[in-house]
């Protein structure tokens, strides 16, 4: 086949990077262009060297990109990739948009939570969200896909089996996240200073974070009920990847219910995800760690139950910059391209 | 004053070689003899050349130690101090116990969670468990005071206010704890090698930590009632500090009572703690974090209100091995010669 | 083609289980077994849960391993690889020996540096010592081959243009090399603790490291003269990487010779390299940086002049666990299979 | 005493805030002002929140800081120091400058390497650059003391021995430094951001650092030649100290002169500085490690020997910020006030 003509938008951004990193060993991909508002006129490997002699690519401008594209991944800071899908659509150009311009349905969390409206509330009904292990079938040709953020992805691949089962109290869900500071990107600020950021550690935004809609609205979909939780991230002296510590209260108990023993719960989320290649439910006794993620598109999930509160906690990890976002935008892709799910994703965990 | 002689019976762990820091620079103690099993014969500065020149003496063993103390620091696994207690008493050496032998009350949640059984049962009517901002008044000249863990320390004093207040729902309070590795210990392990625990994070015995009991101890005797948390510790790649998030469900809604609205809780913690150097209750809009607290013997806490779940989030920062171990012990030695609870601790953390 | 049946021998040290990582997606090859002494009978995927789903293999010995393989790679400490390697020659089978026993020449040396005769002098007359950029064409059929060292593969590289063209002093190269600590390996050791390493950096067996000899029996073979250099290796608190620091003195002036300026040595390098895909020559005014090299096949080099002393100062950066072991291992494999060098090795190192 | 009255320009820099932390433990200084162009009005705690309660001065500007002292800290980027001098002398107030602009005696040196010239030449008669150790007696009432550079400071304590005895090749020198990133300060750049910084590893301002012609002052200044070396530094991505490997050709052999043995060698450092409390010579077989300093005015220094070479390898560790800045200032204004050069500085370097 031919390749498919790739353009990233936004390339000398975090997720940007990583995804010419994984495209570049995509076999039916071949990065076709990329841009940086920034950089434009540069080599991406001026501006990062672990490209030299592997993508030595020019900088380009947004719509010498789009000419060159059959499909457009945009990284772009929020409230900027209506106007390129636009210009995608008039082009009949795909769209995986990274940014957080297509995540929410309602257009008035996204104005309360990230502070602008839909120009184009239209474009909307073109797109679809896709965390591809939950929602794999609401891809129907859209034009257009929202790639999930990189926490919502760790917390709905944790909570899905016991949600989607409605076997947890309403209300009671706490996430408690710590992501590595490749989540912060590439900007300079003074909490990702070296000197800051190593040897500390310490929560942000806490209850306030802007991913909390898109948690609350995969899980509330999962579940049918509306659904709230408390979320908390912080911030940890590493690169790469996000572990979700998930609280949720059961419903019942396992002295009345046998499908609420801790045996049932694991053999449900076992069964849950048999055919998930890259959802690891690890044995029980383990935890999930991030080191055995890093680098790939793994999520591992490890399931604790606390009897003494009857509370059952589960935990995920996966590399932010990889299923929590170029990883997965490339999972979407396929999906869009209608390959096989995994194709390019190949990536093995470094054991250190 | 004569210096008070002192003796750190397991000087080469973590927790005693950070004593032995300490009370280098404690103007009222001198530092009579340190003890270790491992070491006996060597110089302290052997083992940890850090103290070469500022700390020579030599390791010598209990017997030898116990003769030249006028009070005792042990720093040992659990299951060891009751013998070193009992050959305090005859000699009239008071004890400080920094490990988990004298902290439970209930012998049998020792029992339970340290499978052990106390052998002399009644030396635990001698001794006295203090942490100095809640329990000071509890010291009514015991011979022995059992030192806090460093989990219970940091989540006690994020909790106390709001626990003593009954201001909470019971059952509901969860505890997500990150500590970095001298929490580990100096025993060599898998989860503590370098490349192993570098860039890797994740929690280790969820809902099932020794240091439990020793939290609901503490909050049950607060409230008053009975109390059952859920808690969490996670391994940070860092070397000191322990964050404890704790979630909270108040048990009323401020707009039912004033009392419960963000404001008030905060005013109640300011109050709280107003007389309390090592407390700082950190202005509205920040969030504890542990490198301004990092060789300190200060305790950060942060107070964040989750408005849509009713959920008050308070966010504790220790360093473990100084308010989390030695330098709460000495705070401890401080009250029990009736010193300046700061003495020796004007320890200022470092900015980076 | 079929795909060549490997095995890995101690594959839960660090450089064999790299070796699995990459074998994972070699093309052309397939992982037959895998052995260890310390884990036989346990998947790998339990020892390292990164593995979980990848490679979940059995862990054999030794025998069971020999009679399923074609190639072998040997990843062994010093002194046990002549055992392997005669019932390799027995069986057919092929040797790439990871360790140390293949490296060395003269026996004096190894006995020397290691404390061990070689007990089978034949043996190391049927093996070929390669770094591929240096000496593939050494390449004659040979059923063993010895890997080169992390340290030796890092400094060779930096040194070849200007060794090769005796264009230095002889004794006057001193080298620096700093290394992360995947090169101590998985033992648990005092110096690799997380609390000791972190926040930590320092020398170690300073002009007394066991690649010394092979260092200098490199760079003596490339000159034509005996070489004699001084080598200090440092501990660096992260994972992954050599950076080697070389300074030679320049045997001329470019006052005298204009063969000798910055640029015509700069072109040299550029010439001498110039078909070698993973020898990168940095643009002049970089510095090599380990970050750019981390989890791919690439020796980055830089180069760098202090006219003031007339000497040039080379900075190699290497991933020692990829170029420096297992990746290098299997360009070796590749050319004992006449398959492209670059095969199952387009490792694109991410930008953070 | 009456306390000394100490201002602090440039308190929030990382030399400034530093100058805080060890001024707040200082028996016979306080702190009577501090100063900030960026942060003027704010409280220093505001800046460095771990400072609250600690120092929670409000940042003023120079001309009341300088009315309020009888002593300056100035920690400027060079230039800018010449202006705080005269306004000093007028007011008669002692500086001590942390900057660049008093360091080099040579005015063409100073415009060479840093690209200004001296405004006031005649200021530079009235100052002295002071290394404690090995020029406290250049002390004479100067009104103003040039505090040293890190590397420098690191780099003289490395090799004062040897080189006071000119027992060393002219022109052999090779300094191999690394520094953790406090070195880099407060600024915020790509190369400190921390995804870049954490595991990774790189030289920077190869032979061309601006340390460099103070190094060469004190080495031809303790020797009576012209001493020309070469000079790279590096960044570790860890918070704080220098490790200075240092390799120096010695001028004999052993074999023909008994002073030119490891032994004899060893025995003149531990003679010259036996009376030094802030260096320490450590034993046959150790090597310095900058964990054993940090946070500490400590310079540890190892001695090693290349006898394949008879080259001398000397590894000095110093914490940048103490002994390469605050520190060393603090104990030369102790030397100007008279005062026992260890006051306010027995800070014992933690053990992890």
């Amino acid at each position: 086949m031919d390749k498919i003509k790739v353009g990233v938008i936004g390339a000398t951004g975090y997720a940007g990077a990583e995804l010419v990193r994984l495209l570049c060993n995509h076999p039916y991909a071949e990065i076709a262009a990329i841009s940086s508002k920034s950089f434009e006129g540069k080599k991406l490997s001026e501006v990062y060297p672990n490209f030299l002699n592997v993508c030595d690519l020019v900088l380009t401008n947004e719509d010498d990109l789009l000419a060159k594209s059959q499909v457009v991944f945009a990284s772009l800071p929020h409230g900027l990739s209506e106007e390129i899908a636009v210009k995608c659509l008039e082009k009949g150009v795909k769209l995986i948009d990274i940014g957080a311009d297509f995540r929410l349905k309602d257009a008035q969390d996204y104005k309360e939570w990230y502070g602008l409206s839909y120009k184009y509330p239209q474009l909307h009904e073109q797109s679809v969200y896709i965390i591809p292990e939950l929602m794999r079938d609401s891809y129907k040709g859209q034009p257009i896909i929202g790639n999930p953020g990189c926490y919502p992805t760790s917390i709905a691949l944790a909570l899905a089996p016991i949600v989607k089962n409605n076997m947890f109290e309403e209300n009671g869900i706490i996430i408690d996240s710590k992501s590595g500071a490749t989540g912060a990107g590439r900007n300079l600020t003074q909490t990702t200073h070296f000197c800051d950021c190593n040897e500390g550690f310490a929560p942000y935004k806490v209850a306030s974070h802007r991913h909390t809609p898109e948690i609350e609205q995969t899980l509330s979909s999962l579940s049918g009920k509306s659904v709230k939780v408390s979320f908390t991230p912080h911030l940890l002296p590493l690169n790469r990847g996000i572990i979700s510590t998930c609280y949720v209260n059961l419903k019942d108990s396992y002295e009345n219910d046998k499908n609420y023993t801790y045996d049932a719960i694991y053999d449900l989320y076992k069964d849950f995800y048999k055919n998930e290649k890259f959802v690891r439910v690890l044995p029980k006794g383990s935890a999930a760690n991030l080191k055995n993620v890093k680098y790939s598109n793994y999520c591992d999930v490890s399931l604790h139950f606390d009897e003494r509160t009857n509370r059952f906690i589960i935990v995920s990890a996966i590399d932010n910059m990889v299923k929590g976002a170029a990883g997965q935008a490339i999972q979407n892709m396929n999906i869009m391209f209608n390959l096989e799910e995994d194709t390019g994703l190949n990536l093995v965990a470094p054991a250190f």
